[in-house]
């Protein structure tokens, strides 16, 4: 991260202590799945809690997934189970065995039933579960050995709990009349997601039915958690998930749906700031597309270039890369003589570049935020007008960090 | 590059003295497109050279892509110039009208008309030719005050006149019968071509009619340049062309075409090796896929992994990546449970991984050239059979150099 003034990261975001709804109670600990760290999150719900779920397309996803997908299926959820430092993935028959005793065990220490339990696993690929401890550790939990739930939980003590590489707790707030919105998420690498994301736990205590909560779910996911991309890389073990208790009463939908945007998109801000790696955060906006999709299709393709990025990371000016990003876009109705560049305020094509405007640039990319906008100019139905397709992502920097850690990570 | 004895490169290359066939004229100079070194490469060919090539399909694509792919549609050449450290790509009309001078002012200098002149240009994008400075240097050379051309020229000379960021020259040769097959080629970064390449140029004294050499050039092209990938941005410039200047007379077609393949292999794979940054060439074979084409996507996946390549560069046996890259490739009939993963010899799943083939593992990936093995295990129709589609591709690792040199290009 560049330096701020408080160790923080590209967005400044000093981490806050809030709180999930009441009705949601947590525990954290140390299993000992790797090292002493924290490594275990259980968040309970009350009962009638509805649930919704969006998951990784991963040929090769866990089975935490295909548990959690099959579990979530009918719209409701008790608990939600986060194993950190070991995915669970491509370990066999014997590892789909292990997902299914983990959602056992957390069933019988919350008082609730298998199918009731949500279980998510990020980590490194290809090592089984230490299934000794994790039996131990349940079971200490079980008996009362163990500190059990908090209630309501920390969702920054939550959040702190399942980070792996990340640098700091990912938590974001929002008001839904008199419910609250409370998310948590992680994830800084093999960062992106199609249809689903990194692990992300929203909770609520607005009252919704299941259907209507899967479909704004849905459409909040795609325009905010499968909007970012770090680098280009799909984890095994995405999840996003949303748990709304009901204690707060039914509130207007279009307001929920609000503050479900606003926290999905407050944490995959943070998510895209806290890249490994990453020192800015770049968020590229295409409009003037023919529609979303192809809007979303153009910005992807920029925010996934890496000479886009390392461009950004050292400050140079060199916006032909963007040129060259869309370019690498075949389809017909992007043609070079509609479109428009801009870095932030400043046009750089295809006005020409004086010297003031380069200087302009190149202070502008200090900063810690980067905004890179094209329009792609395709001409819509009527006689001056342009197409309003348009989507926006976040992404970040490619730095020497991302190297170094990524060079090092299981040894 | 990890150390090498002659300060070479992953592959240990030398860079050996080749000539171009008898026929073909080289001139190399220095115009001043952006500093003192060698920018400007003419090679020329005998009167009733065959010639066919191959575009970026890129949405930005500069004018020399446009007017040389209208110039070689007739399947003649008499000369290709070449232009570095400027593309002339998003120049506009002006940025047209340059390249067209370009050609006229080749052919002059060479004694053809100007559809037989094939343009190249790679450099920064978005900034014009110095037009002066060239029509004063073709100038120079049609009136016999810069040394005009050697004939057979140096395809080594030519190779190193049109490196950009490159660290060798990369040429390669091959016999099919009486006649040779020479090529020339350069690019490092911003190469993930797509019916198309860097900049390659391939000459042989072989005889053959433009329409069998194009069909024979574009299915040697694709087994070849289209399977390298450094970094998965495609250039706005990429192309790659071969004249055949018949002086050696007719040559069996299938040595021609093997003698082409040997060629453009050995220069794909000294592209790959001496990617920007680059410490290890990487091959992937991806094998018992549906066919060749869902070969290539699994392929693509892993090769374009920034989470493999530093795995790679970290020498980290950290096979999951491996598995995650070929997990998002969401096809039905890929199933983790059927799949193969090799590295070398050494199988790293499903078998599981003892301490001793960790071991070996981790040696294996301090090799200048490590070589993944994928085999997607999709039956095929006969009782015990598998399907035979495979591909073969190739990248490099991806380390801290790559970010120095990216983050620092134009400034």
């Amino acid at each position: 991260m560049r330096a701020t003034p408080h160790g923080g990261n590209a967005l400044g975001i000093v981490v806050r202590e809030v709180a999930f709804p009441p009705g949601f109670g947590l525990h954290t600990g140390n299993i000992g799945i790797k090292d002493r760290t924290e490594d275990v999150m259980i968040l309970s719900a009350p009962p009638g809690t509805t649930a919704a779920g969006v998951f990784t397309r991963s040929r090769f996803s866990g089975p935490s997934v295909t548990l959690s997908r099959a579990h979530v299926a009918d719209g409701r959820a008790r608990a939600v189970v986060i194993i950190s430092k070991n995915a669970n993935v491509a370990t066999g028959p014997v590892g789909d065995a292990n997902a299914a005793e983990v959602a056992d065990l957390t069933a019988q220490v919350v008082g609730c039933n298998t199918p009731e339990v949500i279980v998510a696993s990020t980590g490194v690929i290809g090592v089984r579960y230490p299934m000794d401890r994790i039996r131990a550790y349940m079971h200490r939990l079980e008996t009362g050995e163990e500190d059990a739930f908090d209630e309501p939980g920390s969702a920054t003590t939550a959040a702190t709990a399942i980070m792996t590489t990340d640098t700091h707790a990912k938590v974001a707030a929002a008001r839904a009349g008199p419910a609250r919105v409370v998310g948590i998420a992680k994830g800084v690498g093999m960062i992106e997601p199609d249809m689903a994301t990194m692990l992300a736990v929203i909770t609520t205590d607005a009252a919704t039915d299941p259907a209507s909560l899967d479909a704004m779910f849905r459409r909040v996911v795609d325009r905010t958690f499968n909007a970012v991309s770090i680098d280009t890389d799909t984890s095994t073990s995405d999840m996003a998930v949303v748990l709304a208790s009901g204690r707060a009463g039914r509130v207007d939908r279009d307001a929920l749906e609000a503050a479900l945007d606003e926290v999905c998109l407050d944490l995959t801000r943070q998510l895209a700031a806290d890249g490994e790696g990453a020192e800015t955060l770049i968020v590229v906006t295409v409009d003037g597309a023919r529609d979303d999709a192809q809007a979303r299709r153009v910005a992807k393709s920029i925010v996934n270039s890496p000479l886009v990025k390392t461009a950004v990371h050292g400050r140079d000016p060199n916006w032909g890369r963007v040129a060259m990003a869309v370019g690498k876009c075949y389809e017909d109705d992007i043609l070079a003589e509609r479109i428009t560049i801009r870095f932030g305020e400043a046009e750089v094509y295809p006005a020409p570049i004086t010297p003031r405007v380069l200087e302009e640039l190149e202070r502008y990319l200090a900063s810690p935020e980067v905004l890179i906008h094209v329009n792609l100019g395709v001409p819509g139905d009527g006689p001056h007008s342009l197409e309003t397709g348009s989507f926006t992502v976040y992404g970040c920097d490619l730095t020497d960090g991302y190297v170094r850690i990524n060079a090092d990570y299981t040894t």
